[in-house]
């Protein structure tokens, strides 16, 4: 039986997709807005694949309140070995740090199984209310072609037909009309598909996936021999996983000219690899084809995006898969919440695309470099520095100066200060948590006055939109004098948001912020930075004027 | 209707009292051992006042894997403010940390009210099956006095009656035989007055609680003034404690010598104090009388002990009461545990009063002089040294010098070292954790083969009772470049057992474990580290037969 309903009008509706589908439903939910997320799985992933999440996506996590949940039950990667052959054999020519970047704050990579990350967003979600729907899966999609509707962020320009696997109640297909579709539904994504939109790119590799119990386990391994090559990637409790690049031969039936399972052993491929190297139980392993491809478009109009898998797809070897996808949405979420709540224009959503494909062109850049490992250590260390190109999010680029190592575009540099009331240590990125507004950080300088007057200014941008900023005042001085209640009160709306550039209480860590940013004392600065942690802006503290250009850029001031 | 029930013999019972008890009761539950917890209340504890954790406290829920759960709710206090009477009115005199021990793994005391606390407790004792019975009072109490009975650990010697206050069966008592009872039932014991254990000690002083917004508010403040003086305690959230030192004429009636709640008025005695002291809302408050004293004795035939308020009262500004009734539960845990086990003779027990009495006293010591703080920084400071009396599990201090800086009977010296397999930094204390095991902790120095054949040879106690322990290596060299493979197999029983004296990633934290603990690093040395922490004993490697004569006095090797 089919029966068509029209019910329940919705702001956004995310389909399918694994992690990169439950991170942005949380983003949304904890934002407050009216979210379904529909699955065509009848149960939740319970365990799968190994995945690797980088520094970057650490400091994400974190800005949601969840990184320790996820390092706690992760396997970490902090070293990086190599092995090459030597004239007795295969040896290890040496260890380096993982992570190259001097600025990480967290200076490793860890993995963990798709079934624990997805269940922490799961759980996390579940605290705002919002559970997964599933068995379902769309059937149809129609946007509307009505420009003043698709102009317009009350209307719900969007039909989506959904199918449910076992509808109780007798109907089996509802009709969604929203505002917004997200499609996190993968590399074989429907949304995509259904939208006309291709996948550029090309086919270039093979591997398998196995276990075993090789003497440099625990760290990120290269193993290079005459018979092929190997790496080596920790995971939870004893577990580890080996990525083996085959050549046709090993696996492909010359007669079909296809993968065939059967032709293929994992424990002797790796034996021949490292003579010495006892195989523990093999618990699961795969040869799949990798293809590197980025989607010609990464939305229709603006009402209906894709993300993740479902717009490129990368090695998994690089571990970047995931940490695309989930910052994929972490920059869509909080510029869909913008719109939707009347703080900014619905054009802010075109930088979604404007950003994220640059950054997964660059991804198949590295992965291309990756998969050609063998010669260099460099380039299996990992990444964490994204930057985006100058728009109108990330701009002014000129006025940075007054921070002259802040990058506009990149994310903002962790470092370690001492609140003032308390004399607790709190490391600047937190105090930029994804809670959707925009973080200003008054170093103020000689000029307290000036910056406060501004800011209690009723003509200026952000005075009318106050809920969409939170102001952080970073003060010079050490914890036994300073009085913060001396900061103007527009300056410290909490005894939390009154920072001291200062060392921790040990000693050992923090203090010299100003230096670290390229402050001067006496000058000051205003640092602006995004929902999603980015530097928007730097602005001098005699040229204030210059947010109000920034902000109107997007934002509404009503 | 009155029936009384013989059945379920069990190990062990434990009795009323709040954090102490569920921290007694999580430690014997997590050993495996079978265990009932009652509760004369309906409901746990929903807030309830603020408690004050400190160092060394931080450091025992740490072994409990807790730490993390209390710190994350809990409000911190690293500095210690001091306002004086100065020429225009109270003035700050200074701020220094709170926590002055250079050893201090957590630098500082955190306060969280007691219904956080005690749900910690809960969870994790859930989590192992064990949830407190309530409502249920104790009303009869019986121990063998057969020394035949008392003396054999299988012997259910003790004899409880319980009343259920809403039994729904139609029973209302039953009867439990029990090997051994713990009552942490609070300052008004009943488990101590019906064994007739005196209290020994003095009434002392008079201080009320409540709360406003004090400019000094998120430390630790003491402010003295002409009319009085107060103490502030930052709390969770936004709250604050103030103690505040009333003499008699503030709230004791003359006429009947009692004291009288409507004779006192704390929002005006606060601002007679600190006259620019603005008070917000006033939560809750009471007045109450100290009382210092500890009980004429802890256990009757170490088969009924007292713990916590029940054998030691003290002054709640000090901070110490809880503290001190979670170490006592902590130290006996482990006791029990091994003499349950059949691995220590029954007379360890003994040294559960003989430790934790010296600790009272000195407790009560302590209070006096913090209750008279007004003219001393120091004393307002936190301990985080204990220090037991040698006796047969602490001994053979001639015997230290193989690792100088260490004390016989003080906690492990915190300290970062580095896991060989992935270059994860690890504190020392965390390789020790409260899982009923002696650590032993080799430091191989030139003498790794001496070692291994020691710990291998099945003439040696420790070999005969192994489960008992945990071997952990401590290796020199550098995360680059040992192969921790080439450790003998039983210096390795899992690859997170060997470490490194090294630094951490970042170069900034660990290191030079060896100097620290005064180790030479050619003869090495075997730090023995008890159950509950605290340092057992330290073998030099040429006389490592001493660790046969340390456990035979106490340990049963068959």
């Amino acid at each position: 039986m089919t029966t068509t309903t029209d019910h329940r009008p919705l702001p956004l509706l995310i389909l399918l997709g694994w992690a990169c589908r439950v991170f942005c439903a949380n983003a949304l939910v904890r934002a407050g807005l009216n979210v379904r997320v529909i699955d065509k799985r009848p149960v939740k992933v319970a365990a799968g694949q190994a995945d690797g999440i980088q520094p970057r996506t650490i400091e994400v996590l974190q800005s949601y309140g969840l990184a320790d949940k996820v390092l706690s039950q992760a396997a970490f990667m902090i070293m990086a070995a190599f092995y090459n052959p030597g004239p007795n054999g295969i040896e290890c020519i040496g260890r380096v740090p993982d992570v190259t970047a001097p600025t990480a704050r967290y200076p490793y990579e860890v993995t963990l199984h798709q079934g624990a990350i997805e269940g922490i967003f799961l759980d996390s979600m579940k605290k705002e209310g919002l559970e997964v729907e599933r068995p379902i899966i769309p059937v149809s999609l129609q946007i509307s072609e009505d420009p003043k509707a698709l102009a317009d962020p009350h209307a719900y320009p969007v039909k989506v037909v959904l199918k449910h696997l076992d509808w109780e109640s007798g109907e089996d297909t509802e009709t969604v009309r929203a505002k917004f579709v997200v499609g996190a539904d993968g590399a074989h994504s429907w949304v995509r598909k259904t939208l006309g939109i291709s996948m550029d790119g090309e086919q270039t590799d093979i591997t398998p996936s196995e276990k075993t119990d090789f003497p440099d386990t625990r760290n990120k391994s290269a193993i290079h021999s005459v018979n092929g090559s190997c790496m080596i990637i920790p995971r939870e409790g004893d577990k580890i996983r080996l990525y083996i690049q085959l050549s046709n031969k090993d696996a492909v039936d010359p007669e079909t000219g296809r993968v065939n399972l059967h032709r293929y052993d994992p424990k002797r491929h790796v034996q021949a690899i490292y003579d010495g190297c006892a195989l523990d139980k093999v618990e699961w392993w795969t040869i799949y084809q990798i293809g590197q491809r980025v989607a010609s478009r990464f939305t229709t109009n603006e009402r209906v995006f894709i993300a993740g898998d479902a717009c490129h797809t990368h090695s998994p070897k690089a571990g970047q898969g995931m940490n695309a996808s989930m910052n994929d949405t972490h920059n869509l979420a909080w510029k869909l919440t913008h719109v939707l709540r009347g703080w900014a224009d619905i054009s802010l959503l075109k930088t979604y695309e404007f950003e994220r494909r640059k950054y997964a062109q660059d991804l198949i850049s590295f992965d291309k470099t990756f998969l050609h490992y063998s010669r260099r250590k460099s380039a299996m260390t990992a990444k964490v520095t994204v930057q985006h190109t100058r728009n109108l999010l990330d701009h002014r680029a000129d006025l940075s100066a007054a921070a002259s190592n802040l990058i506009i575009g990149q994310r903002l540099l962790p470092h370690v200060l001492v609140r003032a009331a308390d004399a607790r240590e709190v490391n600047i990125q937190d105090l930029a948590p994804a809670d959707t507004r925009f973080k200003l950080f008054v170093f103020p300088g000689d000029h307290t006055q000036t910056v406060a007057a501004y800011l209690d200014n009723s003509q200026r941008f952000f005075y009318k939109r106050r809920d969409a900023f939170d102001v952080i005042t970073i003060l010079q001085g050490t914890k036994s004098t300073v009085n913060y209640l001396g900061v103007p009160l527009v300056l410290r709306s909490h005894w939390t948001k009154v920072l001291l550039d200062d060392t921790d209480i040990t000693g050992s860590r923090g203090g010299r912020i100003h230096e670290r940013y390229g402050i001067d004392r006496f000058a000051g600065a205003l640092v602006v930075v995004r929902p999603d942690g980015y530097v928007g802006t730097v602005a001098p503290l005699d040229k204030l004027a210059t947010l109000d250009t920034y902000f109107s850029g997007f934002m509404l001031s009503d």
